[in-house]
């Protein structure tokens, strides 16, 4: 019987969880593993310094409420909880995980990610709405595609190079939406500061975001301009590729670095 | 005048971030900005439902404590202290910032991959220390390693398609210290989870690793195998290469994707 762990970063109580469960139910024993509370734009952050505490949740099968981080899930609840599973699954979450700067601090995808890094095919899955009500107005058509993409992967594994897909569902499914297999845009938001002064007379600070222009073949204008499904294929490899191309600029350039260095450690002695 | 800005995620009391800035400080004008608290294993984590908090940090020049994430660190520095600055360098860490797992969840570099996508050239340090005040014991070698990267790094940029240097020194630095450029290893823990009891009888659990199989020619060969240097160039972008190669079967298997969930929503209608 396959195994599938389903987890977010919006917490155990967000209704993107169960309509992500619920949908990939048929497909073998599902167990649902999420933070207690909302862990937002926490990206593969783990707790390393505080225990963590387990609780089930009453009046629903297989449910788990931790408290701790999308990654930290990962790991107790495939160590504790779940053994080994053979999908992990992570959303379904409340607004888009498109760009790379999203991406790399979305809790959302770092689950996905810390998963993959066990060698567990993850799929995350994400809507560009700004509540989960909108999602679970959508459920039926939802359920029928993230049906779609779990069924191709537990079918077929992921592909050797690929270690998440991140499939980003615009805020309206309608007959009209497409599905593009793109790659995520370099930005989605400049960040600006917005500074106030509180009742005491001190400062403090509100980090928000503005959009930035969209380019044309990236998640972000697929969701966003054109309302239609991005299938995002991603890999952990952050490695430099030095061998070809533009890489031997790069090894000649990383190569006279080391020699730099190296004089220096000579030198002390 | 070059502007530096100098964090951490160890926090703003930490040893090795005071190194790291008296060692760039004869390159410009040198910012310290830290989190008041060590914000270890946060990644790219930032700080959206919460207002941020700076103080500066008396006896100190130029030098604030924030509230927030290292990645927070980044936006409000360049946005309420600095204004643009034309480096980041995060560090010095205590312990390794080796191999893709522990990279991807590092505070460090998670500061150093933020500056990056704001398009600021970023270097990562990280010591395999136990205690800063290894760090301070070995600060006039060390102090030299940072200066020879630096200055390299001013003075040339970063070459395109590299966004984050990641140094990692090893836990002493001797006349046979060596210096080598290597990738990330994929792995460098085994996280396994320890189940406890507290004394009200409830069960609580620690996550923790084992070190795993050390791969020769990595980050994690070099500095723990060998007691080297190892100087490791990033890329932020995940996106999957789907043109070449192997990218044939990729683009594929994504291609098949794509066709089943188009064909669902053909039929939903």
């Amino acid at each position: 019987m396959v195994k599938i762990l389903v987890t977010n970063d919006d917490g155990i109580h967000s209704p993107g969880l169960y309509v992500l469960a619920d949908a990939v139910r048929g497909f073998g024993d599902v167990y649902v593993v999420a933070p207690e509370k909302p862990k937002s734009a926490t990206g593969l952050g783990m707790t390393l310094h505080k225990p963590l505490r387990v609780k089930r949740v009453p009046g629903k099968e297989n449910t788990f409420a931790i408290s701790g981080t999308p990654s930290d899930i990962i790991h107790i609840a495939t160590n504790v909880i779940t053994g080994p599973v053979d999908l992990v699954v992570s959303g379904i979450n409340v607004g888009d995980n498109t760009s790379i700067q999203v991406i790399l601090s979305s809790g959302t995808i770092g689950a996905a990610a810390q998963a993959a890094l066990l060698g567990i095919p993850a799929i995350a899955f994400s809507m560009a709405v700004s509540d989960g009500e909108e999602i679970e107005e959508q459920a039926e058509k939802v359920t029928q595609v993230i049906r779609s993409v779990v069924e191709h992967v537990l079918t077929f594994g992921l592909p050797e190079g690929v270690d998440v897909i991140s499939v980003n569902l615009p805020g309206k499914i309608t007959e009209k939406t497409d599905v593009k297999v793109v790659p995520a845009a370099k930005l989605r938001w400049r960040e600006l500061v917005d500074e106030r002064t509180d009742p005491m007379g001190e400062k403090y600070y509100w980090i928000y975001g503005e959009p930035t222009e969209i380019e044309p073949g990236t998640d972000v204008h697929v969701v966003f301009r054109e309302g239609n499904i991005a299938i995002t294929p991603l890999s952990l490899n952050i490695n430099v590729p030095m061998n070809e191309g533009e890489g031997g600029r790069i090894r000649e350039y990383m190569g006279a670095l080391r020699a730099n260095v190296a004089a220096v450690i000579r030198k002390m002695h």
